[in-house]
C-alpha cells in the first residue's frame, strides 16, 4: 500500500494525501477501525512534509472520515460505504424510458450520429465550422474587462443574480437595439444562455402539443439553420420551408403557404441566413412583414451575424421594421461575433411575453452565468466591440473575397449565395450529389458541410456549405481548387 | 439638435459620438440625405477632440449609415429604417398564445407572485435566502484561477466548447465523486447550468407526456424543495409525498405508496434536505434503496449541500451505495457551497443516458460556459475548496449553532429540525399559520419563508423555514426573538 501515490502541480500537497487517504478508504483498502500510519511514517513513505500529512490528517477527521484518538494515532471511522452486497445493484434500460423529445434529440444531433467523412482529421482543410477564428480573439482586452468587472462589484458576481440577467448588460443590449431603429415602446429584455436557449425558451412556450405534428405549425426559409430545425422538430412542430431567393424567401410562395392553412410562427433569418449567406433584401423585409402581420402570424427573428456586414448597405432588422407593434420576437447573440465559450445571448420582445419567458428561464436555469454576462458588458462599455469588429470585418471580408474569387474559378456550381458572413452556399445542377462529392473530396484531405441538413423537406442534395473563417487563405485555395475539379469530374461522368 | 449629448466614463470618446449620431438617424432627427456638420463643428458642439468625431464618422460611413462625399463632407445614406406608416403595427395577444408549461412556469414562480410581506425592504431582517454568504467568498482565488486558465488555454475557452463539458472538469468531478465512494463503471457525466438545469434536462427526457398529470407518477419527500416542485410540476407529474421523520422519509409510507401504484422516478435530497435540513441516516438510505430497487424507481438524487456538512459523520450519498447499479441519477452542485453567480452542476449517471442527455442538453443550450467551467476547474485544482470549506463551515457552524439556540429559547416550536446546513425548518402545533405569523413579523421588520410552498399536498400551514446564511449574528438573534415572541403571542390567543 501507499506506492501508487503520485504528486501532480498545481494542487496543494496536503489536498493530494488527503484525497489519496480518501480514496483507499471508499475503496476499502483501509478497513473501518485500521490504524492509519503515524504522520512522519507516511511522510516518508509518500515522499512529502510531515505537515502535509498532519494537515491531511486533520482534514479527514473535519469529514468523519477517521476519528483521532489521543496518543493513539488515526483511526479509519465506521464504514462510510456500506458493503456492496447489502444493495441490490439493479439497472434500469434506460434508453426504454426516454420520451419521443429525448429521441429527436439524440436522432438529430448531428455532433453524434456518424456523418461519414465530414469530421476533420488531422491535416485536413475543414470547411464545414462557421466559429469564428480564434487568433482574433483579443484575450487582453477579455482579461482586462474581468478585472474591471471583479473590481467593481465581485461579490456580487459570485452570487446569485436574477432570472432576467444583469441588469447593466440588459440597459446596454436595450440601447444597442435602439441604435438599430428598434421602437422599444412596450418591448422588454430576457437574457438567455446563447442564442440556442432563447429559441427553445420561446418554442417551449408557444408550441400547442408535444406528439409529432402536434407542436403546431411553423414557416421557415428553406433551407435553415439546423440547429433551429432540431428544435422545431424536437417541440413537434410541423415545418413549412418557403424556397430562397437571391434576396430573401420567395413571397409568392409565403403568400400561397399562408393561404393554405394557419401558423403559430414563422422563423426566419433575414441577414447573412444560414446556410445561404443571403440577406434579405429591405425591399423583401418589408413586404414580408406586411404579409406575415396580415395573417396575423409572429415572427421569430434570428439576428443571426446581423453586425458581420462588410458589404452592401446596412438594413434594419424585422423589429425595428415593426415599429410598436409586438409581432416580431428578436433572438440576438454576439456568439459567433465575438466569443462562443461566452453563452449570453438576448430575447427582445413584447413586454408580457418576456414577462411569461423570464419565469420559463428561472424554472430552466435560474439565470444566465452572471461571470459571462458582466464580463461582456464590461467588454462591451470598454469600447472594445467597435475596435473587434473593425479588426474581424477586415479579416472576414478579405477570406470571403478570396474563397469567393476560387469558388467562381474552380467549382462548376449552378448558383452560389453569400453576400457576406463567414460562409458560402454553392448549388449544382440538379441531380448531383454533393455527399458523394465530399466522400471524394475527404479522400484527398478536404471536407464540408452537404447542404441537405439545412433542408425542411429532404431536398438539398445538390447543395453544400463552405465555411471559411478559420481555414486559412493557402488552404482556402487549395481546398476550395480540389473541391472544383473533384464536382467538375463527378459532373463529367 | 446635439446639445444632449453626455460624455460618460470607461467607453471611448469616438464610440460614443458614433453611437450618438447613429441615434439621431434611426429617431428620424437625422433624415437620409441631410449633411452632418463637419468634423471641426461637430466637436466644437459635442466638446470632444477632432479626432474622436473623425473615427466616429469613420466608422458610421463603414456601417453604411453614411456616406462620404470627397470635398463635400458626410451624408446620411438613404432610409436605413423604412417609414414607419408602411407597416401594419399589428398586435399579437401573447399570454393568450402560452401554453400549459409556460402558464405554469408563472403560476409557480415564487419570485413573482406576490407574497405579501416575503420582499425584504432595506432595514429588514430577512431569513428567507439561504445563498452563501458572499462576504465569505475568496474574490483573490477566483481572479487567480480565471488569470492561470486563461494564460493556458485562453483562446480555447473562448471558443465553442463541448455539450458534455470541460474536459478536465469532468476529470476532477469524476474524482471527486469516486472519492465519495461512487463505482463509476458504466456511468458518466454531464455538466449543465447548475443544479436546475440538470434536473429539467433530466425531467424533459423521462417525462411520459405534457398534459396536467400525464407527465408520469413521481415520488419525493414531504416536504420538499421548492424549485423541484415547480419543474415536477411544470413537466406534467403527479406527485406523491411521503412524510420526513427526524432521520428521514418515513420508509412504511414509502412502501404503502409503491404498493398502490408504479411510480417513474422518485426526487430525493438524503443530505441537508430543504427545506428540513435533516440528513437521511445511513441505515435509512440503505434501506430505501432497497425498497425502491425492488420496485424498480429509479432515483433522482439531489446532492444538495453535502458538503457542508459540519456535524455528525460522513455518509455516502445513494449514488455510491448503488454500487453498480445505475437506478441512481445524481445531480451535484457547488452552487450554495462556493459561487451560484458561477451556474455549473453536473449529472453523473449510467452511461446510456447521460448519452441521451447530452443530445438534449447540446440541443437546448450547446453547452454550458466555459469560462464558468474552466474558472471553478482551476479554482478546485488550485486546492481553493478544501480551503474555502473550512473557513465557511466554520462560520456556518457558528451561525447554525447560535440561530438554533435562538430558537430553543425563544421559539415555541413543536418540532425543529436541521442538522447543519444554511436553514432551520420550525413546525408548530396543528392549526398554527406561519403566513399570519408573517404577517405579524413583517411589520415588525423580520421576514421568512411559510412552510406550505414547500409541501406536495397544499399541508405544512403551521411550518417555516429560516435561513441564517446571510444574516449577521446580531440580527439572527433579534429577528428570531421576535418571531418567538409573536408566535407565541400568537398561540396565547
Amino acid at each position: 500500500m501507499f506506492n501508487d501515490f503520485k504528486l501532480v502541480a498545481e494542487t496543494p500537497v496536503y489536498v493530494q494525501v488527503k484525497n489519496y487517504i480518501k480514496w483507499l478508504i471508499t475503496k476499502g483498502a483501509l478497513q473501518s477501525g485500521q490504524r492509519l500510519p503515524s504522520t512522519r511514517e507516511l511522510a516518508g513513505l509518500l515522499g512529502v512534509s510531515r505537515n502535509s500529512v498532519i494537515s491531511a490528517y486533520e482534514g479527514l477527521a473535519e469529514e468523519g472520515l477517521t476519528r483521532a484518538v489521543t496518543g493513539k494515532g488515526s483511526f479509519v471511522a465506521e464504514a462510510a460505504v456500506p458493503a456492496l452486497d447489502q444493495v441490490p445493484a439493479w439497472r434500469m434500460n434506460w434508453p426504454e424510458r426516454m420520451n419521443r423529445q429525448a429521441r429527436l434529440s439524440v436522432e438529430l444531433d448531428h455532433m453524434k450520429r456518424g456523418r461519414p467523412g465530414v469530421r476533420a482529421e488531422k491535416g485536413t482543410i475543414s470547411f464545414t465550422s462557421i466559429a469564428p477564428d480564434e487568433q482574433l480573439f483579443d484575450l487582453d482586452n477579455v482579461k482586462r474587462a474581468f478585472l474591471d468587472r471583479m473590481a467593481v462589484e465581485g461579490h456580487v458576481l459570485l452570487n446569485y443574480g436574477y432570472a432576467r440577467g444583469y441588469k447593466p448588460l440588459i440597459d446596454y443590449l436595450l440601447k444597442y437595439m435602439e441604435r438599430k431603429g428598434v421602437d422599444l415602446t412596450g418591448k422588454e429584455m430576457l437574457i438567455t444562455s446563447g442564442f440556442t436557449e432563447g429559441l427553445d425558451i420561446v418554442l417551449s412556450a408557444i408550441r400547442t402539443g408535444d406528439g409529432e405534428g402536434e407542436g403546431g405549425f411553423v414557416l421557415c426559409e428553406n433551407p435553415t439553420h439546423h440547429t433551429a430545425i432540431k428544435n422545431l422538430r424536437r417541440h413537434g412542430f410541423a415545418i413549412t420551408g418557403i424556397p430562397m431567393e437571391q434576396d430573401g424567401l420567395d413571397l409568392a410562395e409565403l403568400e400561397l403557404a399562408l393561404q393554405r392553412q394557419a401558423y403559430d410562427c414563422a422563423y426566419l433569418v433575414p441577414s447573412y441566413h444560414n446556410p445561404t449567406g443571403i440577406v434579405t433584401s429591405a425591399e423583401k423585409r418589408l413586404a414580408l412583414l406586411q404579409l406575415l402581420g396580415r395573417y396575423r402570424v409572429p415572427v421569430i427573428e434570428d439576428g443571426f451575424n446581423e453586425e458581420l456586414r462588410y458589404s452592401g448597405s446596412h438594413v434594419a432588422p424585422l423589429i425595428a421594421m415593426a415599429g410598436q407593434g409586438n409581432g416580431v420576437v428578436y433572438l440576438g447573440s454576439f456568439s459567433k461575433v465575438l466569443f462562443p465559450g461566452i453563452r449570453v445571448g438576448w430575447v427582445l420582445a413584447d413586454r408580457e411575453l418576456i414577462d411569461v419567458l423570464e419565469s420559463v428561464k428561472r424554472a430552466r436555469s435560474i439565470h444566465t452565468s452572471t461571470l459571462d454576462q458582466s464580463l461582456l458588458y464590461q467588454y462591451l462599455q470598454n469600447g472594445n466591440l467597435e475596435k473587434y469588429l473593425k479588426k474581424a470585418r477586415a479579416e472576414y471580408r478579405r477570406k470571403y473575397e478570396w474563397a469567393k474569387a476560387c469558388c467562381e474559378r474552380h467549382v462548376p456550381y449552378a448558383r452560389l449565395s453569400g453576400s457576406g458572413g463567414l460562409h458560402l452556399f454553392a448549388e449544382f445542377a440538379d441531380g448531383f450529389d454533393t455527399w458523394e462529392l465530399l466522400e471524394a473530396c475527404a479522400s484527398q484531405g478536404v471536407i464540408f458541410t452537404p447542404g441537405d441538413l439545412f433542408y425542411v423537406d429532404g431536398g438539398g442534395q445538390n447543395t453544400m456549405r463552405i465555411g471559411f473563417s478559420r481555414v486559412s487563405d493557402e488552404d482556402i485555395g487549395k481546398g476550395i481548387r480540389i473541391i472544383g475539379e473533384t464536382a467538375a469530374k463527378l459532373l463529367g461522368r
